[in-house]
């Protein structure tokens, strides 16, 4: 155990900030929320917005409808746009719906959502933001390290990821980036909090002493920091590319099996996750049980597409041979299922 | 890795709260909040508590000043009492407090202060509160599983702890216990949240997964696991013993060197921290880098006792010996640093 107010630990807390920036695609500092990554996408909301403010919240997965959760549990104002799981969000529905309330301070998306496998095209929807003048909002949880994001580029405010994703980390971390528009809206937004205070961190950015700030999980840190010196092992670009090679395995198999994904309209797929449509009935929790018995964690399908889904989580320390073997033992147990069936 | 929605983790996780339960002295529900102690701390205000409402805050301490600075980032009425660091926080003050202010709803303290190694009377206050038909918050955090705790029968409403003091983990897990009264009133509360809101877990209780309700920090309830399995092995009356012998020693030590308490009017000691003030001209830094050179890590004064503090923690897996150990070498250390300044 190291101490959390020691410069040894200072020193470890610094070089995860530095070295997340380049998975950001910023030159902005990066700050550590102490939580799970809901609590970083709540230090955004209340950070940056008031009492009476209003958002667009893009809703298109259980995670774009967290944004609209969090904006309500703060009574702001809510308009949600893309609403339909099944599809991609688009930056059309975003701007007609800050054309059509002109007291909308922020837009909030999510990058992939891994209740569906989109991937929203983030750039799109924050240039219609920067365009108006409303802040942009997003949870790059799901994705941040499994596939190219460039914050300063597309002028994107405000930025989320977690430890548990492709940090490859244990959950309980998040991290969150904000642009210089952020750090200027940060001085007047007035919604309530403490623990979220992301303006605490400022004296303690210039002293340099980030890590002394608050009592941080110390073990967390250790573990992004073996997750970052992977990556940057690795280079990110192949992280990237590796992300996207195993996505497209994962799919050309499940399309091979006759598994179709449960989005098939989405224009843009997430490479951490995919989200399948098993067969009218075959069960998803007998095939998930089946793939756990060789060895094979798989996830359900999310809310309304809870009964037919199963989700393949390929993002982190995921090699194509894994995907291999998932698929091999995804066709074995969809056979063993069936055959009771054609009996 | 276990996934947190897994049955094996939900087991674990039920596990940890269920034998929290002894440490708190209470048959009510133990919660987990995703986040460090003041996490916890502010799910604490933020459920139990309505904008308009006031509280009385016992400051002796940082940590009662956090209570304080918690109460006021969500705009509630503070009546600060007992705001001398050098005394422990007293009933009557509290019940003064109370009378003079009708609106006030809560009241909250800090059990063990480690800020002043001060371990205020809960018992008391608990009962003046309850009188009065007031909640009483309290922040065990360094001092639940070191020292007796009787939530139920002390009529306390609102408990927190956290994974990094008597639990001996890593930080970044808060625990919070709640009295019937307390879930009482979460069902009218106001005060916005999200992230810690505590009645999104009734539905998760029933139905006994909690495990499975957020995503979890799985490497802190393995760690708190084990250290509650400690606990157990050596007996949680004699865990108690042992922190008061081992404070006793480290008092008895201190005075035969000749360094004082920094509180010395403090009319009950926490036995998991002693705060001690250096002689005039020793520095705090010189001192504890001294230590530091013998594989001793200690603390500096905390805030207003900053310029003559350090603070020797014995709390969680601390042994008579390791208190040997350090006070002799705090004898050498002062002599090292005397030797110059006699010459």
């Amino acid at each position: 155990m190291i101490h959390h107010r020691t410069p040894e630990f200072a020193h470890i807390h610094a070089e995860v900030l530095e070295h997340l920036k380049p998975l950001y695609g910023t030159s902005q500092t990066v700050l550590p929320v102490y939580a799970t990554g809901r609590g970083g996408m709540e230090a955004g909301i209340t950070n940056l917005l008031s009492p009476g403010d209003e958002i667009v919240a893009c809703c298109n997965g259980r995670f774009g409808e967290m944004w609209a959760q969090l904006a309500e549990s703060y009574g702001l104002g809510l308009h949600r746009v893309a609403t339909d799981w099944m599809r991609s969000a688009g930056p059309a529905e975003v701007e007609d719906a800050i054309t059509r309330h002109p007291k909308v301070r922020a837009v909030a998306v999510t990058h992939s959502d891994t209740a569906t496998g989109v991937l929203n095209d983030v750039r799109a929807i924050a240039a219609v933001a920067r365009k108006h003048g409303k802040l942009c909002l997003v949870d790059a949880i799901s994705s941040l390290g499994g596939t190219p994001f460039a914050m300063d580029e597309w002028e994107v405010d405000c930025v989320v990821t977690g430890s548990q994703k492709c940090l490859m980390s244990s959950p309980g971390l998040a991290f969150v980036a904000l642009s210089e528009r952020a750090w200027k809206a940060m001085e007047t937004a007035k919604l309530p909090k403490n623990y979220w205070n992301l303006m605490d961190f400022k004296a303690s950015i210039a002293k340099g002493d980030l890590g002394a700030h608050r009592t941080s999980p110390v073990h967390l840190f250790l573990q992004v920091t073996e997750a970052l010196a992977m990556i940057e092992e690795e280079g990110l670009q192949n992280v990237w590319r590796r992300h996207e090679a195993i996505a497209e395995l994962t799919r050309r198999r499940a399309q091979a099996l006759g598994v179709p994904l449960q989005c098939p309209d989405l224009t843009r797929l997430s490479p951490t996750v995919t989200a399948l449509a098993l067969p009218a009935g075959v069960s998803p929790k007998d095939v998930r049980d089946g793939l756990k018995k060789r060895g094979i964690m798989t996830a359900g399908g999310l809310g309304q597409l809870e009964a037919h889904g199963i989700r393949i989580g390929h993002m982190g320390d995921i090699r194509l041979p894994d995907v291999d073997r998932t698929m091999n033992a995804l066709a074995e147990v969809l056979d063993e299922l069936r055959v009771p069936a054609s009996r």
